[in-house]
Order: structure tokens, then C-alpha cells, then sequence
């Protein structure tokens, strides 16, 4: 990706993926809570990709980097190494646009999620964790096929496709003072801020992370990218150990600053989205909200907007985190 | 109630009620999903009123009945006896118009909905269940007090209030062919009903009840009020033993009938929706959900609405009912 300009991403490529989705990709709605409000002391606007086709926001840049694909590509398919919403979003991508899609994946990942991404009609590859190099056998498959390796974030277009979330998010709801994002590997955010910084000038944006991944925080506060050991937190879709090389020039440039929140925060709003709100977060998805009701980003009196980037979580681990004393 | 004839509620009063909630409930958006569609074999509009302020639609009925009191009897206030979503309704509707309420809970009740509603600015009285009455128990605090008893659904201003979130669905979603809606003491069956049979001519109305309480499924084999000892199902909203004497003959009239689901299709129903809706319903709030995925109404090829009556339900009974295998 090094090739690549932080530049080859703008704004005009967030809209022109917004017209690739218009009609496939659900326009997902906003939802609003007086307690939150209350709570929170400002005017919260959620913006529910949990709704979102295959349950995450992941489903908008996948879709927007396979239908840019050329006749011949598509016949040869594309490959994807993803335990969660990434192989999930290609899988359903490649299916609407009628390619072979392969994805690898590691053994132990939740039967539930392999069941849901075959579900989708792709082939599944596994591979074993401790033994093998994902990227490696991810690149034999595709050599050998021919194939079109779709990465998880570092891609121009996974990048505005993610950012037609923001996007509709403004148009619907209005200019806003301050954006709250899930943030790991940084394709949501950068998409994100490219959108939000065109249609809401002066708006602060903030990536959320979890504390034991603070890749990001050490990157900014260092103004260079630091990596990490892969990190153990509960938010399985932020389990990044750095930065991507495309993301981190475009989140430095146009955001505010980067916060954490614990397992525990994301727990707390796991719970407020169920008992408030009535709707399912996977741990990931509920980092913004989380930020916002532990007061990590000074929110009084704004108007906030919160992506709520996916709500894809078993019914063990849902009921774990939302059964649990804050 | 027995005074009250049954031509005293009318589509006119549910759109009198529509204008006085105009602002103050929800309008709670209409759920799509491609999933749902295709295992329907129909076109289907989720109704969420698990959005509605309190969770449930039961917040349209008790505000509509409440905001019709005069000066002299909001100042008394007002009592219903209720350990689910009808006390949180009638709180939260005093609150908002500046009137006391006491709420008669039994003295099990569980500790969430004590404190939902205690949250809501009620006093809560306990009684014990098994030695005393809670109609007595309510009749005399408000004897004792001027106040005035808020029933649960046999009433007009009640089921013409719950008659709004059907009105509701056919403004925003268009006509319907058939229209399902979870049914315990019939106010918002009998509410929709007004509101569809008058919007959309020819809809096919049903009324949902848990099988363990089947006492509408008997009424209409019988043709007249039948009771049944308290039921013992899941959906405790919808514990009921008899058709009200105001809502069965408007449902008697305007229903094409009354079909009945099991514990397990509610789980089934509730699990459906958490894993791809990725909402949050309670038992009875997902009954009418339930009789569409299970088949138990014809809707093949049809446009159909479906009322998801409520999401109040704690974690560990929705960690039970999602996570148990059909």
C-alpha cells in the first residue's frame, strides 16, 4: 500500500462510492434517546450500522472496491483473511456482483461466524493460528487463482465506501460539532473524516479505541506509527496492532485526537444500548458510545455524532458483557 | 366498563389521540430486512414500539388517557396496578404531565421494573400476591386519595391511544394485506384494528396470543368471552385470562382472527431478531413476529405489517431465551 498517496482518498471518492451503494447498501437510520441526551448533556445523534447489511458498516467498502473491479478481475475473485465483519462484508459483496470470493480464516474462529460467511456463498479456507502466516497463505491463493486480495482497511476505496456512513450521517442529521468513531486499523475513521471535515467544517473528530490496543493514542502522541503486540480486548473487530499506512496520514491530518475506553466502558454500553436503546452492539460497535457516556470527549452542549459501527456478537458473549456489574 | 359501548372508541378518537402524542411519543421507525423477506416469502414493515419512550407501545394509551383528565382530576392523580410495561407507561405519562401517580406492584416483581418505574416519578405500593387483591388493593388508594384508576386496556382513551402506532405504520409504510399484532387484554388490537380497517379497506388483521394463554383463541371458537386461569408463558405481557369487555367485540369485528404461538416460537422470534435484526424485543413484543416466521398466518406474496410490541426484558431471560437452541 505504500505506493499508495494518503492523497489518492479524498472527499469526491466518499461521494462516488455513496452513488456505487445507493440502493444495496441499506441508508441506515438514525436513532436518538432522550436519556442518552440527557445524560451525556448534549444533542446525540446514532448513527445504527449495526442495521447495516451483514450487521456492520464493513459491508460499504467492501462493496465499493469489488464493483470498481474490471471484467477480468471479477472472473478470477477476489481473497479476503478476516476472522469477523471483513469476511463477512466481502463474502455478501462478491455475491451480489456474481464472483468467486475465498476467505481465510483461522480454525478456531466462532463456528458462527464461519457458518454466517459461507452462509454468504464464499469459500472458507482455514488455517491454523499458531503454525501458519494468514497473509502468506492468503497470497498463495491468490497467485494461484489469479485472484484480487481485498484488505481489511488499507485500500483507497475500503476507505470512502466506510465513509458513506458519516456521510449520511450528516446529510440526515445535520452538521454536527462533534464525530465519535470506532477506531481499528483506521479505515472507518479516515473515511469518516473525509466526509465529515467536507460537510461539517470545524467538527472535532475523535477515533475510539480500546485501552489495551492504544496503538493509535502511542502513534499520535508520538506523531509516528507505533505498533503493538496483537492486543487482548473483548473488542474483537479493534484488535489492530498499528496504524495502516494509508489511514494514519489521513486521521492525523483531519482529526482531533485519539481516546481509549476499557472492556469494562465498552461493557457499560453494551448494557445502555440494551437496556436504553433496544438495540444489539457487538463490543467494537459500542467504543464511540462508549467514549460519550464515560465523558472521555468533552461533548457539553454539542451536537454529537456517534457511529455505532456493528452489532455482529454471539448470544454467549452478549449476554456476558450485558448481564455484568459495571 | 361494561357502561362504555364498544362504538365509543372509533377510528376518529385514534386520530384525535395520534395529535395529542404528536411530539411527545415516538414515532418509532419501520424495520426492513432482506433476510426477513426472503424466509416470509412476503414484503414485510417491522413496527419498532420497542423504540417508543418507556419501550413499549404502552406509553401511546396511558399519555392519551391521562392527558384527557381535567384540572381538578390531575391533581388527585392518578393508580394502576401493573408489575410490567402499563406502570411504566402511566408513570412516565404523569411525569411528563405534572400529576402524581402510585402504581401497585406485586411484592415479587422483579427489581428492574421496580426501579424503571420508581425511576419514572411513581410512588410504587407493594402488595403480597398471594393474600391480597391488587384491584382491591388500587381501588381503595383511590378512594382514599380522589385518584382515578388508569386500566390496562378496557378503555377507549387507552386503546385509542395504542391504535396510533398502526396508524402510524400505514401513513409512513403504505397499505397493507395482512397486519399482525401481539395480543393480551386486546387494547392494541382492538387500536390497530380501528386504525387499519379504516386506512387500508381489506387488510386481514390477526391478533397473536401466547398458546399457554389462549382465551381470545377460545373467545372466537366460541364466539363469546371465555376465561382461563392466569397463563403461565414467557410473554408476561400477555398474561391475560379474558378478553376485555370493551376490546373483544371491536376485535370480534374488524379481525380476520386470532392465532397462537408457543414459548419456543417466541425464543425462536426473539433470537431471530437479536441475531439479524439485531434489535431487542421482550417475549410478547416479538409474538406477533413469531406467528410470521413460524407460518402460522398465510402471507405469501403479501405486504405485511407486523407490531413489535415492546423490548422490556432483563438480561438474563434474554440471555436465556436468545441463546437456546430452537
Amino acid at each position: 500500500m505504500t505506493a499508495v498517496q494518503a492523497d489518492a482518498v479524498s472527499f469526491d471518492a466518499v461521494r462516488a462510492a455513496a452513488e456505487r451503494l445507493r440502493g444495496i447498501a441499506h441508508r441506515t437510520p438514525i436513532l436518538a434517546s432522550r436519556t442518552l441526551d440527557a445524560r451525556a448533556g448534549a444533542q446525540v445523534l446514532l448513527k445504527a450500522e449495526n442495521f447495516q447489511r451483514m450487521g456492520a458498516f464493513k459491508f460499504r467498502g467492501a462493496y465499493n472496491r469489488l464493483a470498481q473491479m474490471d471484467a477480468q478481475e471479477r472472473e478470477h475473485g477476489v481473497v479476503a483473511f478476516s476472522s469477523g465483519n471483513h469476511a463477512q462484508g466481502v463474502a455478501l459483496a462478491a455475491r451480489l456482483l456474481g464472483m468467486p470470493a475465498v476467505i481465510v480464516m483461522p480454525s478456531d474462529a466462532p463456528a458462527l461466524k464461519l457458518a454466517a460467511t459461507r452462509g454468504y456463498g464464499a469459500d472458507v479456507i482455514l488455517y491454523e493460528r499458531e503454525r501458519m502466516n494468514r497473509a502468506e497463505v492468503a497470497a498463495a491463493l491468490a497467485r494461484e487463482r489469479g485472484a484480487t486480495i481485498v484488505p481489511p482497511y488499507d485500500d483507497p476505496a475500503i476507505i470512502a465506501g466506510a465513509g458513506t456512513a458519516a456521510l449520511e450521517l450528516i446529510e440526515d442529521g445535520g452538521a454536527l460539532d462533534v464525530l465519535l468513531v470506532p477506531l481499528g486499523g483506521g479505515g472507518l475513521l479516515a473515511g469518516s473524516a473525509l466526509a465529515a471535515s467536507a460537510l461539517a467544517p470545524g467538527v472535532r473528530i475523535y477515533g475510539v479505541e480500546p485501552e489495551a490496543g492504544d496503538d493509535w493514542a502511542r502513534s499520535w502522541r508520538e506523531n509516528r506509527i507505533v505498533s503493538i503486540p496483537v492486543p487482548k480486548t473483548i473488542a474483537d473487530g479493534q484488535q489492530t496492532p498499528a496504524p495502516g499506512e494509508l489511514t494514519w496520514p489521513i486521521v492525523r491530518r483531519l482529526c482531533a485526537g485519539v481516546v481509549t475506553v476499557s472492556d469494562d466502558d465498552l461493557r457499560a454500553a453494551m448494557r445502555f444500548a440494551f437496556e436504553r436503546l433496544k438495540i444489539v452492539l457487538e463490543p467494537s460497535g459500542a467504543s464511540a458510545l462508549a467514549a460519550l457516556l464515560t465523558g472521555k470527549v468533552d461533548a457539553a452542549g454539542a451536537r454529537v455524532g456517534v457511529v455505532l459501527s456493528g452489532g455482529n456478537v454471539d448470544a454467549a458473549m452478549f449476554a456476558a458483557c450485558v448481564s455484568a456489574n459495571p
